[in-house]
């Protein structure tokens, strides 16, 4: 009962904070199932016209004082609030910080504004933020006040944003997509049968809707690349220790068998540039001194690429669409004079079962009691990670040292993998192009196999994705023949039907090695420009 | 009984190992307590020029062609031959492979040796070292064949250097002195009397002695800087992940919650600049990615230094000869123009305590086992540290995750600290002066208090040990009307009386913030330049 009064009063406090000046005009009685396109109806000419910018473009239209901060900040107040309507992104708007911050920063000298010039910023809610509450998907935690500094922010404020919104994330913010007891699911704005991925789904619903077009998401084992390429936008995440996590509410936070990190989402590469070398510019080194002091480098490519596809971990075969993203791909690459090679993945499996073990030392006891503290459902996703997975157990601290042995012993592996891939012309692969994950974005409550992005997370490999296709109903059909290799391949290939997958963006990805951070940006520009883009 | 006979064929391999050509003419029936010396009487005037040298002068001399890397190698093997009988501070010489490798390198032109141009370098023996067998200390592993890569000594050797000794460490590597059921004690050059430090004593005492003088040793919580205290040398201990550590044994290999680093000793400042600056000139990250890609970074210090002074860390007070080493160079510091403040330590007793529990999460059950397996006894510093430490306790995971919180705490707490130094003139102070641990070299048997080394171990901060004075029977007199403060100071202030100090080195310690290695050898420099050395 408690617990109903709870979320009854965090969905009053939502739908109370999106009640934007002017209100919007009522939705159409039926919404199409892509919502993508509703806002033109329903948003002033003026307000499409800002939101429709990129990062760079819009600092620039700001700069030029062509819109004020709070001109810009009203416009994507009331798109996010919009967003909300459509796919139940927001955990809270933020309209009267927003606005008093957006009309502080014009009265200030356009020079004064810091690099962010007035940018409106999307935070996931787990991350927090000062002088307010932080739920972290848990019932138990709704209402808890917000402890301690919340570093990247504060360097986002220094730099001039204005933090307009909060997004959701699932329950335990361990899934692949969005659900809580707290605010049901996050759909995804291209086809809402679908999911738009997680956990930093929020983030990807509110930017596909362009409610946003920079946000911070976080990432253990996909959070920000899976939501990104499940509703076509662009997410990054860097090698751990390169941007703060001060204050991130998770169940457990003294586990560092897999850490997690902070990273941008956006609507354009650019952007995930732009976030990273203005935020990097500010030195957070300093104030946080668990980050790693290397600001944002630049980088010579070599003048011939050499690029890896992999087209499967060998493990799980890719949805025809993905296929289709690659071999398209690998054209243009080829075609722009990029020497491709094969990935041969190695060990993937294990991989993953380490990386679950690593989760969840304590077989997500802790994870069990908070969500029985809030008297709320163990939701489907989360009893499949932790109550229905061989991997996650009770461990002794002996049994987390051999784990951290293993982790070791196979980044170590990993890293000779790569580098042997120079053995015959001293030039090893620059970067590898794979799938963001084994098919688009899918229906709700499917996705349970994280290890196209998992993987690189336990490797601490940046990986970045990046919007390439729609599923094609024409082009995309079932390969009715495949043989499945195992269980969890037959349960992804059972599940594609073009069908069920209408409208469905589709996100490649590209991972370099360990601190390669500023490389793999670089190779994504390349990469863009192979495939005609700007 | 197995145990007696293992410890007997170490000692004779490495007693064979010693019988250098040509044979040491024989010691002196009686050897003074200073031991410093009696290289004069025993090596030719010209293996004591070669061995005389600092790092850059002796890689001079071999690129003039003074000497051939073979001259080199043959006095430094000699000498540390010699150092051994004086102070029981080799597990084995290296002849054969270290001539073969000078014989080689003088095979190839001058510039194709490599930056360390065939420089002998000794190593800790639980580093390990390729081809060869290391026990780490413990009996049970006497015999243990080397079992990986050993990444540093591959870079080293890429370099050029000739590794041509292997040093003691003590059982567990866990004391701030030397012993083992292997070996005995490893004993201090300047007064056999008192330790050497450790737990890379062998190393400290072979430098003293100019059997090496540059070497690897490793630091957990001071057993890189205690030792070069102890003996009069120079040791760094970087940040953690700036120098590789493959291949090097220890009981626990995935404990996590305090980071081991290696780390140079040598006989002068320029020979820890120079192994910095060289080791990362070959991008040791490419083939270890543990590593953090960062080269070793030119420094602008600011035109007026801000230094600050620990006198104490408020827990337990220095004997004499350490405050007046502090206040003969903050004297010259301050004539020098140099800024001087004074360090508030904060909560350095809460810092050890966390640090001992995240040392032995188990309990210290896995080295009692190692114990066990060889049949030999636990010495009296193991015993201390494991057994009668209220802070080490067999932990859950639970208990694991809540020290890491309460070290991250402590970490960000320290960081602010830091910070606030520069409050009022946004100027926070470079560097922290302060002792590298509560005396002098100990008389053997007494090490029993790290806090002034281990505190930069957990809070990640590099820092570097180097000479001041010695102790003087004139000037320190004890305090004999101290009052202690608690039951550890007691039994420092107990343990005094400066003629056991006999001829003891004093060293101080400088340490500099997370990352700012470089800045800490410049500080040092710049220390060492008030002081009126070159």
């Amino acid at each position: 009962m408690i617990a109903t009064k709870l979320i009854s009063e965090a969905r009053s406090h939502r739908d109370s904070s999106i009640l934007v000046d002017p209100l919007l005009s009522p939705l159409p009685d039926t919404l199409p199932k892509n919502v993508t396109k509703i806002a033109d109806s329903i948003l002033t000419p003026e307000e499409l016209k800002i939101t429709s910018y990129d990062v760079p473009e819009l600092l620039q239209a700001i700069r030029s004082e062509e819109y004020s901060c709070e001109a810009v900040t009203r416009a994507f107040l009331r798109r996010a609030a919009l967003a909300q309507k459509l796919t139940n992104c927001l955990t809270e708007l933020l309209p009267s910080r927003a606005i008093a911050r957006a009309k502080y920063l014009d009265s200030l000298p356009i020079s004064e504004h810091g690099r962010f010039q007035g940018l409106p910023v999307s935070i996931k809610e787990h991350h927090g933020m000062e002088g307010l509450t932080n739920n972290g998907g848990y019932v138990a935690w709704i209402g808890k006040p917000q402890d301690g500094r919340c570093s990247t922010q504060e360097v986002l404020l220094q730099a001039g944003a204005v933090l307009h919104a909060r997004t959701t994330q699932p329950q335990t913010t361990m899934h692949l997509e969005t659900s809580t007891n707290i605010y049901g699911a996050t759909t995804n704005p291209w086809n809402t049968d679908l999911a738009s991925g997680g956990s930093s789904d929020g983030e990807s619903a509110l930017i596909a809707c362009r409610g946003s077009i920079l946000g911070m998401g976080g990432d253990i084992g996909g959070s920000i690349r899976c939501p990104a390429a499940n509703t076509g936008i662009y997410g990054f995440k860097p090698t751990p220790r390169r941007i703060g996590k001060l204050c991130s509410l998770a169940a457990v936070s003294g586990q560092e068998g897999i850490i997690p990190t902070q990273g941008p989402l956006a609507s354009s590469r650019s952007g995930l540039m732009l976030f990273m070398e203005t935020y990097l510019s500010y030195e957070p080194w300093i104030k946080d001194d668990y980050l790693v002091p290397i600001p944002w480098r630049p980088v010579t490519l070599p003048a011939k690429l050499k690029i890896a596809i992999m087209w499967s971990d060998d493990i799980v075969t890719p949805h025809p669409p993905v296929t289709r993203a690659l071999k398209e791909v690998a054209k243009s690459l080829s075609e722009a004079g990029i020497e491709l090679v094969e990935w041969k993945p190695e060990g993937h499996d294990d991989c993953w079962d380490i990386t679950q073990a690593l989760y969840y030392e304590d077989d997500g006891k802790h994870v069990e009691k908070l969500i029985a503290e809030g008297g709320e459902e163990m939701l489907l996703l989360t009893k499949w990670l932790i109550k229905d997975n061989e991997n996650v157990k009770y461990r002794t601290v002996e049994g987390v040292w051999e784990l951290k042995d293993r982790r070791n012993a196979y980044r170590l592996k990993y890293n000779e993998l790569w580098l042997s891939t120079g053995a015959k012309d001293n030039h090893p692969v620059d970067a590898i192009l794979c799938p963001a994950g084994p098919g688009a974005a899918p229906p709700h409550g499917n996705a349970k196999y994280w290890n196209y992005t998992s993987q690189w997370n336990l490797l601490e490999y940046p990986g970045v994705v990046f919007p390439v296709t729609f599923v094609d109903q024409a082009l995309d059909g079932k390969d009715e023949a495949y043989v499945p290799k195992n269980d969890k391949d037959r349960f992804n290939w059972e599940l594609y039907e073009p069908g069920k997958y209408v409208d469905a963006p589709v996100g490649l990805q590209i991972v370099t090695r360990r601190f390669e951070d500023e490389k793999c940006l670089d190779i994504l520009e390349a990469v863009e420009k192979a495939m005609g883009r700007k």
